[in-house]
Order: C-alpha cells, then sequence, then structure tokens
C-alpha cells in the first residue's frame, strides 16, 4: 500500500527557528546538487570530484561479497554488529600501507571510517569548539568546510605559498574571534579544488607553523595515489614522525580512503594518528554510528591485498591520459588571460578567469546553452570570493568529450570576456 | 612490509587537554567493551542487544548482492557516490511500511541513515544546543545517551507512567539548567532495557506533554516488529498524524531500522518525519558522511521486497521462544524478593535486585566464576544510578545455555544476598 503525502496538507509545524545553532551554518552544497545535472544524459560534466566508473573492479567486488558470505561463521560475523575502531586485519593491512610511506605505524592508530567525509567530521567534532579557529588554504575542500561548519568555527586563512604569517598573527586573529586556533587542514597532494601540490619546503614550513602555535595538522591525502608526473613527496605525517620519533608524539592526523582507487560506493576510509587521538575518535565512531559494515570492510580488504598496485598503475594511466587532454584543449581554445594550474596528479585543474566574469553566471549558460557543467570556484572560499574561478574535473568525460566540452566552455569565455 | 610501533617510544604529544569540550562527555560504552567477551568461545551472553546470527538471510544477501553487480551499469551505480537522502526506491517502500503502520507519508519524508544510531546522533546536532534538556526515561537507552551526548545536553527524567510531572516543572528546570527542553526520547515498543511498553494512554499523555512544551518527540522504533504477545499499539507519530493531519505538521521523528529484523551489518536505518526536519537532516548527512552505501541500500531493498513478512513471522517464534525460556527459568531458578519485566516482544528482560547488591559487582564474579554475562543497570541511567539492576538479552544463547545461564546467575545472586 503505497499512500502519497496530501496534496493539500494542512498546516506545517515550523521546526526551523528551533534547531541547534550548529544546524542554521548548514547550507546545502553545491557540488551535490550539481551531482543532479548529472542524469541529464547528454551533459558533459566537469563537475563532480567523483572516480570514473570505467575503473571499478565490479568483478573482484562481486567475488569478494560472495567470499564474504561464502560459509556461515563467516557470514554471521559480516552481517552482525563489529567493532567501531574497524576490522583488524584492514587496519593492519592500511599500516603496512601508511609504512610503506613512510609513517611507521601499527593497527591501533588506525580508526576507519566512512570515507575522509566521516573522518574530517570526526575531527572537527574532536577539537574545535564554538568560536575556535581552524586554518585552512582559500579555496579549500567544500567538504571539510561543510564537516567542520557543525562544529561552529571561525576560519582563518593559510598562504599559500606558506611563511607570509607570524604564529602570533594567526593566535591573535583566533582570540580577537572569540577562542583559539585548534588545528590546520591542507590536501598536500593534488588538493582539492586545485589541483596544486605543497612543495617540500612549504610542507616543512606548515610543520613549524603548526608547532608554534602547538596545534594539530590535518592531512587529507584522498588524491595521493593518483599522481601522473614526478615523484613523490613525503607525506606531512612522515615529515613529522621524522622529527619526533613516532606516530605518537607525532601532531599530523592523516586521513585516507579507499575511495578514489577503488570505489567510494562501498564508504570506506581511515584515519592514521597517535593512540591518544584514534581512542577518542573511536568513542566519537560509537556514538554516530557504531561502525562501519563489515562486509563492505572485508571487500575492501580483499581488493587492498589482491590488487592495489595494479589498480594505482591503471588509474593513473586512465587519468593521466584525461589530464593531458584537457589541457591541451585549454591551451588549444582559452583566450588570453585565462590562467590554469597544471596538476601532476589527482582529478582537477582550477582555472581563474578575468575579474570581471562571474563563475557561476557562466555555468548557468553552460549548462543551458552547451551541456556543460563545472563547479564555481566561490563554493571553495570559506567566505565564497573567488567568484571568477571554477573547478573542472577531468575524471567523468572521455577524451574526445573533455576537446568538445573545453571548446564548447571556451566560446561562452570569450563571449563572456 | 609491516612495521609495529616501537615498544620504546618516545614521549607522546598529550592532546587531551585540547579537545573540545564535547569531547570530554564521550565516555566508553560498557556494553561495546562486553562484546568484546562475547569472544570468549564458552561465555553465555546476555550481554549485548544484537540479533541471533542464525536469522541472518545469509542466501538471500549473497544473491542481492551478485545481482548489484550483475550489470556494468547497475555496478557502476551501485560502487559510486550517491544521493544523500538515500535510495529512492528503498525510501519509498519505507514510506509504503509506515503507511502500513497508520503514518500517511512519501519518500520525501525518509532519510536512510546508518542504521538508528545515526539517526539517533543527526537528531541531538539537530536539535541540541549545549545546556539544553533532552527528557528521557530512566533507565533508557545508553546508544541514544552516547548520540545525544556530543551535543552537550543535560536531561531530565519522562515519568513512567506519564503524567506525574507538569509540563511547567520540566520548563522550569531546564531553564535552571541554562537552555530550554528541546527533545523528548523513548523506546516505545519493548524498550531497551526494560522490554517494557507504553500503553495507548501513556503514549497519548506523552504527546500531551510534548505539545505542551511545543518540542519534538524522537520514536525509536527498533524492536517494534518483535512483539510475540497482543497486538500492536499504534506508534506515536501514527497517534500524532492523525491528531494534526499530516506527516508535516507532525511533531513526531519516528527512528526504524532494518538492524533487528534482517541484519545490524549493512548499517541501515531510517528517519521518518516532516519534510521540512527531512530536509534538514540531509544536510547533516551530507556533512557527515556524505551517504550511504548505495550497494548496502540496494540489499536490504532486495530483502524488504521479497522477505519482510516471512522473516519478521521468522523472528517472532525464534525469539518468541528464547524469552519464554529465560522467563521460565527466572521463575524457577531466582529466589524470593528479585524482580523481573515480562515483555510483550523485543529483546530484554530486566532485572532488579535488593538494594544491597551491585550488579556491577555481580558482573565480574558471572563472567570469572560461571561465565555469564550481561548489562549492569547503571549504565542506562544519565545519573548512573539503578546499581541494583540488569538487563538481560535472551537473543543469543539457545534454549538449554538460556537455562543454564540463568540457574548459575541465580546461584551468584542467592549467595550475593
Amino acid at each position: 500500500m503505497v499512500i502519497e503525502t496530501t496534496r493539500s496538507a494542512p498546516s506545517r509545524a515550523d521546526w526551523e527557528p528551533r534547531y541547534a545553532d550548529r544546524a542554521a551554518r548548514l547550507q546545502t552544497s553545491e557540488i551535490r546538487e550539481l551531482l543532479k545535472l548529472l542524469e541529464q544524459p547528454d551533459i558533459i560534466s566537469f563537475a563532480g570530484g567523483i572516480p570514473d566508473p570505467e575503473l571499478f573492479p565490479t568483478d573482484a567486488v562481486r567475488q569478494a561479497y560472495d567470499q564474504s558470505l561464502g560459509d556461515d561463521t563467516r557470514a554471521g560475523r559480516m552481517l552482525q554488529y563489529s567493532i567501531s575502531e574497524g576490522d583488524p586485519d584492514l587496519r593492519h593491512w592500511i599500516a603496512s600501507h601508511m609504512a610503506s610511506k613512510g609513517i611507521d605505524c601499527s593497527a591501533e592508530n588506525i580508526l576507519i571510517t566512512n570515507g575522509s567525509q566521516q573522518a574530517l567530521e570526526f575531527l572537527g567534532k574532536l577539537l574545535l569548539s564554538p568560536a575556535d579557529t581552524a586554518l585552512v588554504t582559500a579555496p579549500t575542500y567544500l567538504g571539510a568546510l561543510q564537516a567542520f561548519s557543525a562544529s561552529e568555527p571561525s576560519y582563518d586563512l593559510l598562504q599559500w605559498p606558506m611563511g607570509n604569517r607570524s604564529a602570533s598573527s594567526y593566535g591573535e586573529a583566533a582570540r580577537a574571534a572569540g577562542g583559539a586556533v585548534k588545528l590546520a587542514y591542507v590536501v598536500p597532494d593534488f588538493a582539492n579544488p586545485t589541483g596544486e601540490t605543497m612543495a617540500l619546503e612549504q610542507r616543512r614550513a606548515l610543520l613549524s607553523l603548526a608547532s608554534e602555535l602547538d596545534i594539530p595538522v590535518i592531512e587529507d591525502a584522498a588524491y595521493a595515489a593518483l599522481r601522473y608526473d614526478g615523484a613523490d613527496i613525503a607525506p606531512l605525517q612522515a615529515l613529522d614522525v621524522t622529527a619526533t620519533g613516532s606516530i605518537d608524539a607525532s601532531r599530523v592526523i592523516h586521513c585516507g580512503t579507499f575511495s578514489k582507487v577503488f570505489t567510494p560506493g562501498l564508504r570506506v576510509g581511515w584515519i592514521c594518528a597517535s593512540r591518544q587521538i584514534i581512542n577518542r575518535l573511536v568513542l566519537i565512531k560509537q556514538a554516530s554510528d557504531l561502525n562501519s559494515a563489515a562486509i563492505n570492510q572485508a571487500v575492501i580488504l580483499h581488493l587492498a591485498e589482491t590488487l592495489f598496485d595494479t589498480q594505482v598503475a591503471r588509474a593513473r594511466q586512465h587519468y593521466r591520459t584525461k589530464r593531458d587532454a584537457m589541457l591541451a584543449a585549454l591551451t588549444k581554445h582559452m583566450p588570453d588571460g585565462i590562467q590554469w594550474t597544471k596538476p601532476d596528479g589527482g582529478l582537477f585543474i582550477w582555472l581563474t578567469l578575468p575579474p570581471s566574469i562571474r563563475s557561476a553566471d557562466l555555468l548557468q549558460r553552460a549548462v543551458k546553452d552547451a551541456s556543460v557543467a563545472f563547479v564555481p570556484g566561490h563554493a571553495f572560499y570559506p567566505d565564497a570570493s573567488g567568484t571568477n574561478t571554477m573547478r573542472l574535473s577531468f575524471s567523468l568525460p572521455d577524451v574526445p568529450a573533455i576537446g568538445r566540452g573545453i571548446e564548447a566552455l571556451a566560446s561562452l569565455v570569450k563571449s563572456a570576456g
């Protein structure tokens, strides 16, 4: 029996004025809303930062689910409540993976989360009281702003490159805002949204600033595996563990995810940090949703053990071609005066228009007249500035569509300029 | 390469003093810690309120995963990011299910969550500012206290049966605590931890109190499907929708879950509420973890469409036998002066010892000397009172083990008395 909502509804209760203060800070994500555009079949989407489903290891996923449910004892465990910390074997695999990046740690330093998004939300909850300050770059990952905003912080801006502002100026600004500086958040490799990578000396400068402020640094490594050119740069956490001698003495909290390499659909990410911080985060996980699905963790573990290196190589090859296609199309079609980043990895190129052009206006016309979508850059600024910027993702369209889409976008830019 | 944590670790950074205030309120759940005892193979556990894995529809789950990944287009959708609201078809099924319980609603009134726990945490976030008051019963579901506590409320106690305290006395107490009454939380059917059910007149009295206070009521219906005797009593939300004429005018927020009927392992629950509240909760879901795993939702939908009624009948039969066995064993073995509830459904019996016996002390001896576990009742009280009470779950042990476990427990009670 399906009953639709009465169309001639009586007056609704109005709860809006009675929500907690934090609820008022939550805004609809433009990116999430834009994902709905993707259902338009003919659109060329440079909008969502979502992986190409062509890369999903579907057969291996199917086999892994089947195996996990293969005998009754195992199935009984897979379908039961499980421990909040996450699957011990998966945590062990991740600890080895972190060690391979120069971060000497054990399973006790790892918490499994529902993707990096949950990691960021937990860290906001752990560290930020209302009016405390979070240091972020501008632009920064929109989802981080959303995750932290539930804890009602102020934001102050990290310089990029580092080093133009003193620790005491950050401290004073935070006191003026009514709290203290409680964390710094960065995406050091192939950042969302700019595609830029922090050089080694920038990483050292950030750690030095964090040390002066005595704050934790959240290192969001969502895209770190997707490098197409050049050599890896040491993660912030590796630099700090080397300097302090132990993960348990480190101020860096590293957030990783299987979403970009394997699949975002199983919602498996992790936090690597000192045991003291992990122990506290386990309580936050318990209170938030008890545990992540054991069966999804088992499937991810199977993929990690059997496919990780192969899949990373495959993804790099796949996205490198797309990045090259987008960079070539931008060079070919964009008029003078337009600038864009040349990322060594990740999924994004960041484009800056002349100050007179508002990318949000351009988006309306791009979707309507050219069936092309992107994300207006102001969404990534805590103060909604950057109105003449945009984020272009090359992950989803194929190479010919990337060419056509950039050509169409360039025409719109020319006619707007 | 696996590297264990250095045993001779250097001094750790001490972050504890710098956490947000809310983090200090999170305590380790005794129940979660007790789950670790279950790994002892010979223990008779009356502790966790977890479903019997014998009932898990493993074959159907395996088939459903296989089907979901059966063709590339579907697999691509299943393994991708998905919408924060949850799978539209699953929301539609749930809306029909709610309608069958007298709650006329549409898919737009439904948000998918990672089990009820996430629902409760979201509702705390939405409704409670620090020092606001949440009305709860004493005892109440421990997980609700954990979920709400991240929002730093005060608690005040609902009377059971209702009606002994006036709305104005609750309002005054809340003002004295520094905020206002912002919600009432109840488990009306076969409550965790007592197994008790609110009679119809108690439900009406609670709605009347909530109306006087003009607050939302959170109805946790986790166990509602598991009725072994008697006739269903209308959900609070059904009563309120009838009174107000529309789900969108209702003050009741209904939390449901597939955990107790099918499996808790896929982490799928839901909130049914007015669209205004759901719209705001969708933003909280976005900021918290983007979306619940699409593939797990598809599997649950398959189970719901093909097996729901059969599975409910199977679970009722299975647990009714266990409840009867536990009640019979209590009657046979417990000495005079011990009282316990006689639940019409759910998974729990609540036992009250003489005031001189502390159930926490008894637990130590029960685990050590008799290999029997339960949860000491004080864990379910906001003020940690109820030290002479305990929660007994009959869900996991088989009938002979229930008999042996209760007999052993009764011996310990006699020797403690």
